[in-house]
This record gives C-alpha cells, structure tokens and sequence, in this order.
C-alpha cells in the first residue's frame, strides 16, 4: 500500500498544471465571452476559437488523448490510476478536457469505437476522433421511458437486408449541438422478444444520414451548454449498413457494461476537480470577504464547513483512486461495487461543496460572476446522468448482501443505466 | 388555539383557487413560451401580454392587492394571518402574483411608501403601484461589499440645497429589468459618521432620474428572470426633492426593520405554495413512472422522501402561519424570532422537496420540460436574499441566549441584511 | 386560526409550573439517588418513595389523570389539545408524570380500559388505575417475530369453555418490573385463520395469575430504568375467564388503532418537553463554559445549533398540537397522517436537539452528571416503540400518493405497530 | 500508488482472523456474562478472567504488542499503516484488544514511556505494560475546566527539592477502575506563568501513592464500562520523585503532540472495524427478519442505508490508511491535517452506521441482546475523547485557510485536546 503517485504522474501533473497555469486559467473569462458573443451574434451553435487555438498546443505538449487505454492504436495509454489525477485537473475548469481531446462523451465514444468496431469503422470514425477533427454524442435515454432501467428503452433497430433501419427518439444526447458532431453511437432493440439483457444492440449512425432530426436543444438549469448542448434527436427510418452494428445484435448491454465504467470514474475525477476548485474560492472569499466585523473566514460556521469539504473531498478522491486501481488490476467487473460507490459519492460531495461556496459568495455565487452556478448545475445532472443515485445504491447493497447470501457477486451486473 | 382557516379566509382561498384553474394553470406553458418568442425575437425586457390581460380579471373579482395590510388607502386591508395562505397559492406558480399585484419587491416597496412617504409621494409613486401601473424597484445591496452585514453599504446621499446628491453601485435591483419599472427606493448613507445604525437613510428615486444606468442583469443559475430582471444599476450624481427621503435621514434601519417582516413572510408562504407544488408533480411522477419492474411511487425512497416532504411542508407552514398571527397580534419586533426562523427555514425545506422531485423525475427534472429547475434556481437565492441563512440563525440564537442572561430582548434588532 | 393557548389551559401551565418549581425540579438528583441506594442495596424493583410522597400533593392540587378524555368517569376530562402543553411540561422531568399519574403505559391502558372493557373490569382495573394505586403493562412485541408488523404476532389466546388459554413470549412490556404492576393487557391471535386484521385480539389478564413468569429486564443503552423496567414475560397455559376479553374476538386491530393516536401524541409532547429543556442546558452551558478565551456560546457552531433546535422545537410542536387539535375535531382516525407525522418528527427532533446538548457539556454530557445521556437513551427508544420510523414514513406516503389516485384516505389505516 | 496490503500485513491479518475465528468471536457472550456475574456478585472492579486465558495463547502467536513502533525495546514493531489493519480488526470486539496488549491507554502511555522516560523508568513500568502484566491510566481531563482547550488545566506540580507535589482532580481516567492499574501519567502546571504552551508538565504517578483518591466511577450512558472503568481521581498532596517528570518541566503539551497522533489513529482502525461488524449484523438480521411480506433486506429504505454504510467505510478506511503513510513516511507533525480529519470522521461514520443497524435490530438493538447499543455509546465518546469534533474541524479549517495566506502549515500545531 502506497499513497503517492508514481513519478510518471507526477510529471504529467505538473506538466498539465503548467498548462493551465499559462493557457487555461487565464483564458477562463474568454470562455464564456467568446459564447456570450456568438449568442448575441444570432448562432451559439459554432465551435469556440479559444478551444481550436488551444488544441494544436496540448497536442504538441503529449497532453492528448491522456483518457485513452493503452491499445493497438494508443501504444502510450495510461492506466486509469495514471489518468485519474490529471482528469481530476481538467474538471477544475470542466471546457478544459476539450483541449486534451479528453471530453465526453467523445472519449467513451472512442473508447467503445476502438474496443468494438470493425476496422473500417475505426479508420473512418475513431481516427478523426482521436484527432479532434469531429466530434460525436452517445443516442441511448429516451423521453418516453424511464431510461434509469435501461431495458425501457424503445428505439427499434431492425434488419431490412443488408441495412438497419432505425426509429426511435432519443434525447439528452449531449454534444449533438456542436456542428462538428458527426457520428451517434446508437442503442436500441434489434429484437424486442430476446432475454431482458438480449434485446438491445449499439450501432453506429453518421449524423448526417436521413431520417435524422436534431429537434430542440434541453437546458439545464437555464444554461444551453452551448455550443456542446444536450439534444433531442428523432430517427425516422434511418438506414445505415449492417456493419455498423458493433459487437453483434443483442451485445448493447455487454457493451454499455464495459464503457460504463470508464465513463463513470472519469466524471468522478472531474467532480474532485471541481470541487476542490470551489474550495478555493470558498476560502480566498471568506478571507476577503468582511461582515460584522471579522472576515468571513473567522467564521465558526464558514470553518466548519471548510474542514468538512476538506474531509469529504480527501475521501472521495481516495475512492475514486481505489476505483481506478482496481479497474487496472482486477478489472471492470470485480470492481463494479467500487465504480458504482463513486458514481453515488462523487457528484453529491461536489454539491455539497460548490453550494457551501456559493454561499460564501453571497447572491454573486448564484449569478455569472464567478462559475459556481454552473458547476453546481453541471454537476446536479450527475447524479442522474449514467444513472440515478438510487440506482446505483440499490446495486452496491445488492453486493453487499450477497457476501451474507450464498450469492456469486460476479453474477450481480453492473447496472446499465442513464437514469433519465 | 385553533388551527382552521377563518371562514373569510375559506372564501378568498376557493376564489382564488377557481381563478388558478381557470386562469392561471392552463396558462403555464404558455407564459414561459411568450417570454422564450420574446428573447428570440431580439428583446426580451418587455412585458408579458398574457399578465395584462389576466390583471384587470384578478381586480374585477377583488383578487388585488391582497398582500396590503389594513390602512387609509386599503380599508379592506387584509391581516397576515389572512393573506398567508393566499400567498402561498400564489407560490404555486410564482409569475402568478403579478396577476393579482402582489409580487414582490412592489409588495415591500408599496408598504414603506404607505407607511412612510409624504402624501405628496404617495399620490406619486403609491397610487399607480397599487393600479398596477407601473413597477418599481429597491436598490440596497452593493457589489463592492459583504451587505450581509447592511452596514457595510457604501452608497452616499448627500444634501446639497433643496436635492439629495446620490452616488453609488447597486446589484440584485430585482424588477428593474422591466419597462413598466418607473421607480426605486434607494439606500445609501447620509451621515457616515453617525451611530453604526444611523448612518443610512431611504429614499425615493424616480427611475428616470440623469445619472442612472443600468448597466446589466445578473442571471441566476442560467436564468434571466426577464422580463423582471436582477439588475446592477449606477447612480452617479443623481440629485432627487429633499422631499423623496423616507421618515427623515438616518432612519433607513429603522424602516429597514419595518419593511423586512412582511417581505421575508410573503418570500417563505410562496415557498410553501411551491414546495406543496413540487410534491404533487413528484407524486405524479412517481405513481406513473415504471423502473425495475414496478412504479417509481412504490419504491422504499420514494415513499420515505414523500413522507418526509410532507412532514416538512406541513411544520414550516405552521410556524409561518405562527409567525404572521405574532406579527398581527404582538407585532413585528416581537415576532421577529419567528420571522428569521421562517426565513431560514422555508427555502431550505422548500428545495430539498424540489430536489428530491428533480430526481424522481430524471433528466426532465433539470431541463425546461418541468418547471422545477427553474424554481429551484429561484429557491436557491432565498438562501441569500435579505440576508443569508446564517445572519439569521446567528439572530435566533442571541434571542435563545438572551433567556438566560440578563437581557431584554426587545433590545436585540431584528437583523438588516440582504446577503448579497 | 389562532395560536395562544385557552385561559383554561394557561391556568393549568401555571399551576403545573409551579408544582414543577417548588416538587419536581428540586428532587431531580434524589430521585436518581434513591433508586441508586436501592440498587446499591440489592434491591432495585421497588416503588420510588418520591414518588408517592408527591402523588397526594399532586391529586390534592387536581393535577391528577390530566390525560384522561372527558368520560363518564372523567367528568373534568381534558381534551387533547389542552393536555398536550402540559404533557409536555411533564416531559421536562421524565419521571415525573408519574407523579400526576399520567405516566404510560398505564395512561394508554386506562383510555382502553375506559373505551373497551366492561364495568365489571372497568371497578377491578380502572379504578385503582385511576387511583394511582396499581399499575399496569402491555403485552404486544413478542421477541421472535418484527412487531414493527402487528400481524406477525404469534401470542396465542384460546378459547377453552369459560375461559381464555394463553401461551406466548413477549418482551418490551414496560412497567411491569415494578411491584405494584398488577394487571397487563395481553395481545394475541384468538383466530390465525381469520382475515389479516381479524385475527388478534386484547384480554386483561391479572399478573399473578399462574403461568407468567417475568424472566428478565432489558436494558436501554446500559440503563435498567428502574423500577420501572422493560420485562420479557413468559405467559405458558395462562387461564382467564372469557369476560376479560376486550370488546370481542378479533377486535384486536381495532382497539389497538384507538389506542395508539393518543399514545403516541403523548410520547411526543414529551419529547417536546425533553428537547426545551436539553436546549435550556445546552445555553446555560455555554454561556459559562469558557474554551479557547470565549464561552462556548459565542462560537458559531454553537449558535448554528441552538438557532436550528429552537427552530426545529417549535415546528415539531406546533405540528403536534395542530395532531391534537384534529384528534378533537375530527377523530383519531382522519387524523392519521398528523399523528403518524408528529410518530416520526418529535423523537428524531429531540434526539438532535439532546446530542448537541451532549456535545456542548463534553464528557459530561455522556455520564450520570447531567440528564442528558438517560433522555438521550430514552428519546432513541421512541424511534422504535410503537413502530418504527420507516413503517410510519410509510404510511404518511401512502396517504400522500392516495390523493393522487381514485383511493380513499379512510381505507388506510393507521399502522398498528411496535416497532420492536 | 497501490492499494493493496502488503504481504507481512496479509500474514498478519489472516493470524489474527484466525485467532478471532478461534478465541474471540466463541467467547463474546461470555465476556459479558462473566462481567454480569462479577456485579451480581458485589465487585464488578475485578480482572476478566477470559482475557487472563487468552493473552498468553496470543503471546504464544506472536499477537503482542502489535501497535508499538519499531524502537529499542521492540525491534519487530510494525509501521502505523501495518498496524492499522490489524487494529481494526481488533475493533470488530471492542474487548479483544487487551488480550493483545493493545488496549488504551496503555498503548499510548507505553509509547509515552518508550519515548520520553528515563530508563530507570522505562524498567520499571514500561517492561511490566509491554508484559501485560500491569496496566495504567492518562490523568489530563479536568471536570473544573473546558478541557476542549487543554491550556486550561489546573492540576499543580510544584517543585519541593527533590520531589514533585501534586495537587488537582482529574477525571475520565479511562482505565483506573482496573486493580492491576498501577500507574498513571498525569498532565499538570509546573508554571502556570510561562507561555501558554510551556505551563504544562508530564509525570509518572504510581497508582498507590499516599494522596491519591479514586473517587468514583463515571458511566458513559448508562455503562460502567467495568472493569476498565472511568474513573474522577483526587489528587492531594502527592509526591513523587523529580525523576519521574517526562522529557523536562514545560514540556507536556510538546508530549502530548506526540502522543496524540498514534492514539487518535487507533482510535479510528477500531471505529472501523466496529462499524464493519454492525453493516454485517445489519445485513444479517435484515436479511431474516420479515415485515409486510418481505424481508427487511429488499426494503429500499434499508437498501440505501446498507449502501452509504459501505461507502462511508470504504472511505474512512482510505483516509485512515493515507493517515498512517503519512505518519510512517513524513511524521506525525505533517500528518496532523490528516490525523484530524479521520480523528472527525471515523466515529460519526460508526454511529450512524451503528444507529442504522440499531434500527433494523427494532428493541433488540437498544437493549443488551447485541452489542449494538454498548458500541454505539463508546462511539459517541470519541466525538469528544481526545478533543471534540468541534475542535478538529477547526484545526483542519485554519490548515486549509493556510494554504490562501502566507503562513507555513508547520507552525500550525495539531490540537492539545481532550473534549472532556
């Protein structure tokens, strides 16, 4: 047992918060103006500038990438334990992962591409991927359904010759706003009468195929996200050719299993991030800040919490590494209950914390003055996104009880789950 | 003690109900759609047709003007006791109010002109108010200091001849986004060598007044609150009639004092009316939503936090009720133990119901599908507005201790702050 | 709707209060010494000499079964809502409802005795019941099955000619290790084949009768809480005559519904009590405690928790009195949700309230210096007695989600449960 | 970075499972069951004979002394983070840790001796506390003062020639209701005009030096906690020789910051294990109790219990592990944020785990039928031994606030503390 990084992490942390240091914090305000402008301007739908001219520098520098497994075509991929600090450093300005081409739902995207795909799949849609020239979004929750069980799911894929014909309505298809979005990974049914883990297979669907309808962009709490966004997208008889399915017909939830848990500790990484970042400005404030007298800081109630937030970040942070460690070693599926506790820990410590800094802001916490707003409403969807809380909970104490059951825990799945 | 509603109380309660069903539920949509045709129009700070047009039905029936308690201009006036569960309803759908002319900051604002200006400013400024003719504002909190604490206000009035000569930024001016918004009522210091609560004084400030700009709104999470609008406004040399100040100079706490009480209980009868709202959608919800196998409504933590929910609403109804028959029967000063107390506890009860609702309703719970994000949003600044959650407990806590020490309560002021 | 308390009622506040000033408060430590000396001396399930010295200075004062509902044998009877303030005088000094005869569970089985029994049981029993000169326990939770589910219980009471046959365990029968506990009312299933709820019913049963052994007491985290005392009670071929049933056969669930609204509004009102004056010590100590050069009570953790617990008193008394205010008005049975509600609300406030207390007093607080450790103990007991927490959220959700669907309320019993 | 135990740990635990599985877990009932019988018998202050059987059996295996350091007179010691996995297994039995010489107070005093006393010293009381064949007591809490801040203590130790004179009353003497208690380590002021943290002084105490009362014992709820015991000790006029004061007058509170880290780590390991053993009763019983027609364990309310005990576990274990790295590999002094935040979490993660548990157990759980209630109650002690919460979270808030000044973390000391 050792609680240090390696000294190969400990030079991409520092090489990764160089970076920040010159490119990253000091363009956050641009961030968000240059959106504000294109807003105004009459198309918040376009990329942002800032992110391009920042790309070719993070290339150049190997900060690339970093998410991606060690893999045929990533021979330099990092371990999850190695990933897990510098994804915890992008979520402290959560545009930032964009830079490294580390952002979801690309890199789950890729990750499911590169493990899955046909090689004429990858050639065409995970090399431009891993070049940050397109992007992509992942078309699994639908409106009509409680996709918290993914077996509600309804979009059709059935066979028609040497095609798929596709119909259905996804939504919360994040990152189908950005015009440079041009492939869906799809789930859905190709056979309705199958076993409850059978029914449903993943297929790959340029965006540009027809049939296809962006409908409306969803807000969350009054952000558009722009110009990521998070879509409602209608397939109507959409055809794409058979060998776009991945894996096989009736492999979507074996698939969904394996890029679940990725996805899952890479959000938790960035809600460490996050929250630690809003400590910081919890405290620079409180010691800035002077009410009745004595700084905020002085304060026995702002203390408290301070050494809470410290306490809960320490532990979650702790988790999360635990988590990775296990995924690299044991494995995704023996490491399910781990996953499955992050996933649960994570984002709710981070709103806990973020709100403590709010309110140590005062009314300019809740506004556009400082990011916290919009972390906390970022980070509010993760505790349903890939699933609610109580889903997951419900999974880890299924776990647990079956070590006082004669229960095999490696047949307890981990759930497939979007939660919305 | 009695814990049923006057039959007056019943009357104006089924009346204003039947009005909901009437006007105001089947119109929800439609509200949000008109304002959303405004912003993509290119001007979203105009006002809302459908509020005009249900205004003059709300007066017809004597719908108006509820909030204002008895009083030469109001003889119909009504007690706290007996507008609280009217505010509540209006809580329900929160745009509602200003159907009915009650919603806040007009409500406080028409309270301290009733209470406090020259007839001359009354016919002015009270009059049109109480038509709903026009809107108004109330400029306290500052950016550039902790106005937790309201002594930290920095504004300068200063008498030269026949004018006060006004200087200073304000923020969170809520309302002041609004076209029809004519008029402000400004706090700022006279004298800041006075008493630490002598210093400041109130006054009134036409919103055409040179000098003025308002300079840009303030969202709260993403959310605009237009056509209202949290406003930052700049007065710089703003000269108003020696005649527009309020009581007399260094009397702004004092009307502070006056005017907080009632502004703080109509903020929390709404956050019942809302919380009792999002209750209902979660049962809704709940009761026709499948995961697993079986409704949301059947599952173990559901029904633990419906219950929990209910219990909650039921007591911070109670002790507001409470809290509003004091202010009638003994007086604000005597109540005002009770008016913190409600202060902090109906917005944190309030969202911790709208939370548990966003979950159960997934990812629609965040989005504008629901109204719940956005009530959250607005729930959320409560913590802060007119002081934050822990000026007042600080306030409950030196009365609770004051029992037992030798002190006279009467001498402890109900707190001045607005937490921004 | 208003929120004093009748002149009646406050002249019974007074004179209770005065009582408490002059006997109760003044006998708190000999109280615990006695039972100490007789501990220490072999023996400690024996009649408090306390007590009876106060119990003539108590009936001669008529405060004296203030519990009891008007009846032909209680002409002055107090409703509900005016013994609930005084109820929770007594709470402040947990023994001391003895002293005014209104301590359970004799209070309960005096109501049932008085609704329930015949005349002939009504001279035996209630009478020196009401006297004070006997006591009595209930005999419900049996140890091998969750009573928290009154079905489950397997006691059995068979008929056999003139009389009933008992045989059955039960354990949790409070008050019957003291010596003057002549009578127990025993629950159990006349008829394992009748419908759910038809199966139980109630029989007094004299506590010398022969087959009743009293096996042992179980301590509450430590404490023997004699005389009183928790009782395992081994009931093997006990005969009664047929006459000692109550009401009939079957009847069970339905004296137990009747029963159980006021008991449990009583605990309540005393966990009131017990939380005002947990919240008393809390500040005396803090304002004369004195760590890190100021007195405790000027730190803000300290402040944040008495401002919460006065808050969260009020509420759950105001809750309360508004359940008994129902039961008045309404009955026991469309009060349900109250009751249930104040069931969960009350003990869970005032096991908060007294562990801040605890914590404030440091080890003080966990040892015999101070009540707070016996209250603690006892207030945690609540969450279980008469069912536990979760059955009653359950419950209060129930009646929720009924309003949403074509269910009547009426239909949903309360819950007849133990909890243990 | 690795997260695996070591193999020596491996060896260890599975020795010390396997002793457990052999010695300890057969004989939990007849511990109590011997400890009853001794107070029925009129001397509950008497040695437990079980423990006298099996420490020689765990001598024998090498299970002795297992927490103390490499040093001198240990030259197998264990590292913290060796020892803290075998400590918390020694938590899973509260009582077990004695059996292997690795009970408080004694670890810390012979830590204290190992480190600071003379050698004449050292033969005489450290050889028999490392033997197991005496044990000894920590006289620092005072009931006079808030001995939150340990600045405040009174205890005098005067110089008189070649004596020390005693005089001051300690209490919470953990450990002196034992007869083998033999010696104590008293905290006191040899100048009570020096700076605040130079007054104070350590020294060695044989237990039967004329002057010396022990006074009482104090219950921890309603606990005697015999033969252990807590124990008030007056302290009279006693002398002892100069020799016996540790490392120098003025020098205790330098002592007690080395002391304290171990101490409060241990601490922790055992919350742990206890808090692992009430998850596994937890789930046991909920797993055979039936209530409503379905076991306790499919209950959702119970399911998300079952789950936030398993990550709150898991993440207090890690922080706890990180601890002890810390400690082992750069000392306690820069470990102190660390020790401080699990010194927080582990027992308030304990209770609430062992409250639920309670919950799931009905009456059971309150009462002496588990150790559930016992556990719980020496828990809530560790919210206040060795410093309250309070006084932790401040130190972890003043460390964090550090970070934003320009202050050096070292000069920070981790608090002299013990809550009492």
């Amino acid at each position: 047992m050792e609680f240090d990084y390696s000294p190969k992490v400990k030079e991409l942390q520092a090489k990764l918060l160089a970076f920040f240091d010159k490119h990253i914090y000091p363009n956050e305000k641009r961030f968000y103006a240059e959106i504000q402008a294109n807003r105004e301007a009459g198309n918040v739908w376009v990329p942002v500038k800032l992110i391009e001219e920042l790309k070719p520098l993070a290339r150049e520098q190997g900060l690339w990438n970093l998410f991606l497994p060690r893999s045929p075509r990533a021979p330099q991929g990092l371990s999850n334990l190695e990933y897990a600090p510098l994804c915890e450093i992008m979520g402290r300005v959560p545009w930032s992962a964009e830079v490294f081409n580390c952002a979801a739902p690309d890199t789950g995207n890729m990750e499911t591409l590169e493990r899955y795909a046909s090689e004429e799949l990858k050639d065409k849609w995970l090399e431009p991927l891993l070049a940050g020239e397109i992007r992509s979004a992942f078309l699994m929750t639908e409106p009509a359904v409680a996709s918290s069980d993914a077996t509600n799911i309804e979009c059709r894929i059935e066979r028609d010759g040497n095609e798929y014909v596709i119909n259905g309505t996804k939504w919360w298809s994040s990152g189908a706003g950005d015009p440079r979005c041009k492939v869906y990974i799809v789930m859905g049914k190709t056979d309705p009468e199958a076993g409850r883990h059978e029914q449903q297979s993943m297929i790959v669907v340029p965006a540009d195929t027809p049939g296809i309808t962006v409908k409306r962009f969803l807000p969350v709490f009054g952000y558009d996200d722009a110009p990521h966004g998070h879509m409602e997208i209608e397939l109507k008889n959409v055809r794409v050719p058979v060998g776009n399915i991945l894996l096989g017909e009736g492999r979507g939830f074996e698939i969904a299993q394996g890029r679940l848990g990725p996805g899952r500790i890479h959000h938790c990484m960035r809600s460490i991030g996050v929250a630690e970042r809003a400590l910081e400005l919890l405290c620079q404030r409180a010691l800035k800040r002077v009410a009745f007298g004595k700084p905020v800081a002085a304060q026995g109630v702002t203390r408290e919490r301070i050494a809470e937030a410290r306490c809960e970040i320490e532990m979650a942070r702790l988790l999360t590494l635990k988590a990775a460690y296990m995924m690299d070693t044991v494995g995704n599926k023996i490491a399910k209950a781990e996953i499955a506790m992050i996933k649960v820990v994570a984002p709710n410590m981070a709103l806990k914390v973020i709100d403590w800094a709010i309110q140590v802001h005062g009314a300019a916490g809740v506004s556009g003055d400082t990011p916290l707003a919009n972390w906390w409403a970022h980070q509010r969807t993760l505790r349903l996104a890939d699933g609610p809380d109580e889903v997951h909970r419900n999974a880890i104490a299924k776990l647990e009880l079956a070590k006082h059951m004669n229960l095999n825990p490696n047949e307890i799945d981990m759930p497939v789950t979007r939660g919305f």
